[in-house]
């Protein structure tokens, strides 16, 4: 528990929708973490903008005042989703790798498990996905070559974000029944950046201020490529997976196929000093402003919020309304094959709490 | 037709089986070629070393004679697969990747198709992957940093190799019944990288030399994690789709999970001047020496490499009998749930050629 939760009179709590369905959902979330009452300290939310639209209108993405908000007023937030101009727009930069930086957010959690019991393959996983470095540093630039343009963009990996990252995975494996961690890399290609990824990460657990305690965590290694066939073929074989920022953001959409929707699975995106839940889903234009986006990973993500903030009984009551509905099958958004709306599913997860 | 057939007496074919089960493999693809007799020109064998063991004897992975004899002596060639080490070794790197560049074997094709006509979802789809560039061009530095050791690696995309591996890409989809292209990156990061990427891709059609050609062909787009998503949720969506080298190899990977088993993709490596069968799956350490690795994707990939130089009657003949060793499901291999060896199988192709 990364924050004492003893002196807080209320909790607040950053809202930014940002684009698309993003201002659906995480309405739909607020709704559902006012309802747990007494669960938590009161919810004081904090209305903030960031995204594309948002800088259409001022022309800038991720507004100064937001990232102020967040860090001076702000014990945690709730980030919808962005969209992205379809061509190369100049001055336009995703808010989420923003703020994921700027808010020092390392490390992305992302839990994906089979929506029924019976389910088969039976998947139970956590992708550990850093977050702010690799290709996501975004030092990028263009020439004139000999043959045409030439463009260059920069890899980072340092041991230090590898080592937080690989200490947060192993303290989520350590915690659960498997005790089971594997390493993502290239590092048949990627000898140096992956190759210091691996070994920091592989460290871990010798480090001395861990004193020993991973030393229940089984490690394995796996190469990117293989990792998603070895997914699809046999999920089952996998616990908790570490993975550079790209691989990460690739594996979770491609476990997040094995389970059905996109659209069930949260994220945190967490630091030392401040969390921030985000559904995984994008902004979904196709479906934007009808009213059916699925609200269910919004919901799971402030519930992943709250339980990292300490609120352990607020988020399993959100977990298990959200496990009730799924498992009924009868009020789901078309994403799942059902007919309802996302205010409808709200009000099925709020009658489940 | 990239190379001009009608003055070959023999063709001449390099084998460089390199590691594990790439020893097994590549000699039941020579077997298989053998076997055609005169719908090809007498095939002579050049047997080339490569590999982790080569280097581990020599000190060399990708020795110059290699090269030269490919270069100078050989029509095409048949690659194995290569094993990694299982840490950084200084002065290893692997010689597949040096080989793509040394003979600039640019594209590297990847169908994949449902293994019987019957299967659900029906997959139908090749993956052109970008073979020279991007985070392979392995520029990549380590130096100590404030907070311990950073490691860089160079990711570049031009637009001489964006443009040409588009109209690889375009040609193969115009010659396809549904004409259809998916252009895969992740411009909304890297907009400046996989922005030149996208752009030139999308611009092949509109140049001068492609005179209209490729106006049947509908483009699409798809980031690179929402790309695999789709790929497992609805893969018949897909009919081309053109990658960057790194997205490339984990797409094909995604793709082979779908239709059963690594043991069956084959791929070529395909320049202007060259070409070189490989198949997707890798040295496969645990089975290696058994006798039980899969031989079809080494024979699909000499068909490939036959189809690319011309010989299309030798190359159907090899498809067709794959083909039909695969729907009998007699005669398989343990990926594929079958208890054949290597051999046993390698019999029942030569039996239906
Ligand atoms: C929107 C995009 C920048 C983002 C990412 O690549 O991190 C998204 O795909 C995600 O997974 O959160
Ligand atoms: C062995 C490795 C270097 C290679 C690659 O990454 O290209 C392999 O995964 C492939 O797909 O051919």
């Amino acid at each position: 528990r990364p924050f004492s939760t003893a002196s807080r009179q209320s909790l607040r709590i950053g809202l930014i929708p940002a684009d698309g369905i993003g201002r659906e959902v995480i309405p739909a979330a607020k709704e559902a973490i006012i309802a747990l009452g007494s669960d938590i300290p009161k919810p004081e939310f904090v209305d903030l903008i960031a995204g594309w639209e948002c800088f259409t209108r001022t022309g800038v993405a991720l507004p100064e005042e937001t990232v102020d908000a967040l860090k001076n007023d702000c014990d945690c937030a709730l980030f919808g989703s962005v969209s992205s101009p379809s061509r190369r727009v100049v001055g336009y930069s995703s808010p989420i790798v923003a703020l994921r930086k700027e808010m020092d957010l390392y490390a992305n959690i992302r839990p994906v498990m089979s929506v029924y019991p019976s389910q088969k393959p039976s998947i139970d996983l956590i992708v550990v996905r850093e977050n702010t470095e690799c290709l996501y540093v975004k030092q990028e630039t263009q020439q004139q070559g000999e043959h045409g343009r030439e463009a260059r963009a920069t890899r980072l990996i340092t041991e230090r974000a590898s080592r937080r990252i690989g200490q947060m995975a192993f303290e989520l494996a350590h915690a659960r029944p498997r005790k089971h961690l594997t390493i993502i890399h290239k590092s048949n290609v990627l000898s140096v950046t992956d190759g210091l990824f691996r070994e920091t990460v592989r460290g871990v657990p010798l480090l001395p201020e861990v004193n020993g305690k991973y030393n229940d965590v089984e490690i394995a290694e796996q190469l990117v490529d293989s990792a998603v066939y070895r997914l699809f073929r046999e999920p089952e074989v996998f616990d908790v997976m570490v993975a550079p920022n790209l691989y990460g953001d690739i594996l979770s959409d491609a476990a997040a196929a094995l389970v059905g929707s996109l659209g069930l699975i949260p994220s945190v995106n967490a630091g030392d000093n401040f969390v921030m839940g985000e559904p995984v889903h994008g902004s979904a234009p196709d479906i934007a402003g009808k009213g059916i986006a699925n609200p269910l990973a919004s919901i799971r993500s402030a519930a992943l919020m709250l339980r990292r903030l300490g609120y352990i009984k607020g988020a399993d009551r959100l977990d298990l309304a959200v496990d009730q509905v799924i498992r009924e099958g009868e009020i789901l958004t078309p994403d799942l094959h059902g007919k309802s709306t996302t205010q409808e599913v709200l009000a099925a997860v709020l009658k489940n709490l």
